[in-house]
């Protein structure tokens, strides 16, 4: 492998200036947001005192709270039947809390196997299962081709009696995404958290969706929760206290994360300013097309992916060896285009382009590619 | 009740600047931790993105994560036999987690019930008791004099087989606070929440801590977790993954609250300069003995709580008449000495005075008090 760059001879890009951020997650955010943060500290105005200094009880942060939670259902357009949590623990914590609360006892849960995140849930479930004398069955798998394609429905096997179906709307590390509902008699749980208001979605769908916030609203630290009433009520009897859906649907009952929730509560005023879900898909799909329309014109470039179930929050592609690969990241964070590793069980390259990556942040990274192949290519 | 203040004719304090925060929870941080927060958005210098938006796997964040908890290890006096994880969902999460680890099947736990939080730690360690078998038992309780107390070693009934015994080190509620550690034979476990880092502690009398950040560390959203190896070995096994103190133990399992423990870290460098533990209880007792002198000197003023049992963090106590304390409470707030109220079931005036609220505030409250008492008493 060469030592120096040979692709370009500017001057490294300055870090100490906001540059092009692909990181998989925590991801970026929009930079308004980040500089509003900074004039709320160390004073946040009216308060006297910073907004993580003040009781999570006080005016000033239940309207941040209560505001946030708002435009969340207005986002998604959920009726007065839904309940908006924000909680703790990301969604691994959600693998757990899911069953805990929705698995019947003796009954039986469904889950798609479309990745890591999948079977971390899968494996979640099947432990509560054994105290509930329950069953977990795997509607479709796509393991057998090291998960890079979504499964057809006509392939599911779905148990008419699971409580639910539990899937991965979008996975982060293979770079696959549904883009179509599962289609199915029972309710919907989704682990939305890497593609979460991406996209406009059917409510009527679901019975339950969680969102770790860390790629598309937010910092890590806090898991949006939207459950529909009658999934709720259907809970599990006698459960501890803070792994009841119903404790926090009932009120706000203990220290929220704060900080996150109103970052959360900023990220959202920004995406109605984009036009909300419609204007958000828009924006998207303009990148998606913009990067996928590259890596197909290129015979250098070779996405991973089937075609039907390519992502269009992770971009997954493999260069033609591991060398042109890490010297096409380090070229790449040379110019300012960050934190485009693959994972670390995957490798590759993985270009994560979530709501708030900017459009020229990919016109940037394409034009980038172009050299890059023309120099190595 | 008057209209109008009376005890003075100067302008109201400016809350667009920081003013005197005696808030209880989330609590004052250090005016120079939140400048410095301001100085690393919308960039974290050498970053190109903020912290809140780059891998937790990354290097910068590994680097804060790492000094967080080698910080808090060698300020608490840890030795090598101790695990420091940084947990979600804080103490109230703790109140199960803890015997959901730690209670045998068939065996007995044990607690001290010295207020609210006690009793809902008790509640949690029933519910875990019924899965298991066990038997939760109430070593004493102060609850007969609304827990105004702590209730002295003397009248404690300690089960000797119980697999620990938990206690509540400081009563946010009701100002209350243990002030030696309880002597018992088995491990003790505290939550630490509200008075963690306010002194030195003994750390070979304890076998697991845990503290919610949101008083003397950081904001809400983070709580560490201290263990012992050999009680951390102890634990149940197949537990769901997210619940076992093993997980976190063995590695970084999934994103933390990234934010939350940038911050901590933040605190606890400061608490260093500060000249650690043995410079903060130096620190917070001069805040005290000024406080409750000023109370003690005064007949207008009465402290809620038995002499031997008052918190050195929340500073607790009653006017002659509520309509004078809600009075009291707002000529302060005019005056920028913030959050003054009684916990919402209590009323009355509450104090809290944790690590970082400055010296300056308590000189600034005491002589409020003064001039209040010359205006109305």
């Amino acid at each position: 492998m060469l030592d120096r760059p040979v692709t370009y001879d500017t001057p490294p890009a300055d870090l100490n200036l906001r540059q092009n951020n692909f990181s998989a997650g925590p991801g970026a955010l929009p930079t308004e947001v980040l500089e509003e943060v900074r004039d709320d500290f160390p004073v946040f105005a009216g308060l006297g005192a910073s907004i993580v200094e003040v009781s999570h009880r006080s005016g000033a942060y239940t309207e941040i709270h209560e505001r946030a939670k708002s435009r969340l259902a207005s986002l998604l357009g959920l009726g007065d039947d839904w309940h908006v949590l924000f909680l703790q623990g990301g969604a691994s914590m959600q693998f757990h809390q899911v069953p805990l609360n929705l698995m019947p006892r003796g009954g039986t849960v469904s889950y798609l196997d479309t990745g890591s995140w999948s079977a971390k849930a899968i494996k979640e479930a099947e432990i509560v299962a054994r105290d509930r004398d329950g069953t977990v069955t795997v509607a479709a798998s796509s393991r057998d081709a090291d998960y890079t394609y979504i499964p057809r429905p006509s392939e599911w096997t779905v148990d008419p009696e699971a409580a639910y179906l539990h899937f991965t709307s979008n996975n982060t590390i293979y770079g696959t995404q549904f883009h179509e509902e599962p289609i199915c008699d029972v309710p919907l749980v989704c682990d939305m958290s890497s593609d979460f208001l991406s996209r406009p979605i059917d409510p009527k769908k679901y019975g339950l969706i969680y969102a770790g916030a860390q790629k598309n609203i937010g910092p890590a630290g806090v898991t949006a929760v939207l459950v529909r009433d009658d999934v709720l009520q259907s809970r599990a009897e006698g459960l501890p206290t803070m792994l009841d859906y119903g404790t926090h649907a009932a009120k706000l009952f203990n220290t929220p994360p704060v900080f996150a929730i109103y970052i959360v509560d900023k990220v959202l005023g920004w995406v109605e300013r984009q036009g909300g879900l419609k204007g958000m898909v828009e924006r998207n799909e303009a990148k998606v097309s913009r990067l996928y329309g590259a890596l197909d014109a290129s015979d250098f470039y070779r996405p991973t992916v089937r075609e039907d179930s390519r992502s269009h929050m992770n971009v997954t592609f493999r260069l033609p060896n591991e060398d042109l690969e890490a010297r096409f990241i380090q070229d790449a964070a040379r110019e300012g285009l960050l934190a485009l590793k693959g994972y670390r069980t995957v490798g590759g390259v993985r270009a994560s382009i979530y709501n708030a990556v900017e459009p020229r942040s990919v016109e940037l990274l394409v034009e980038f590619m172009r050299r890059f192949e023309a120099a190595y290519g």
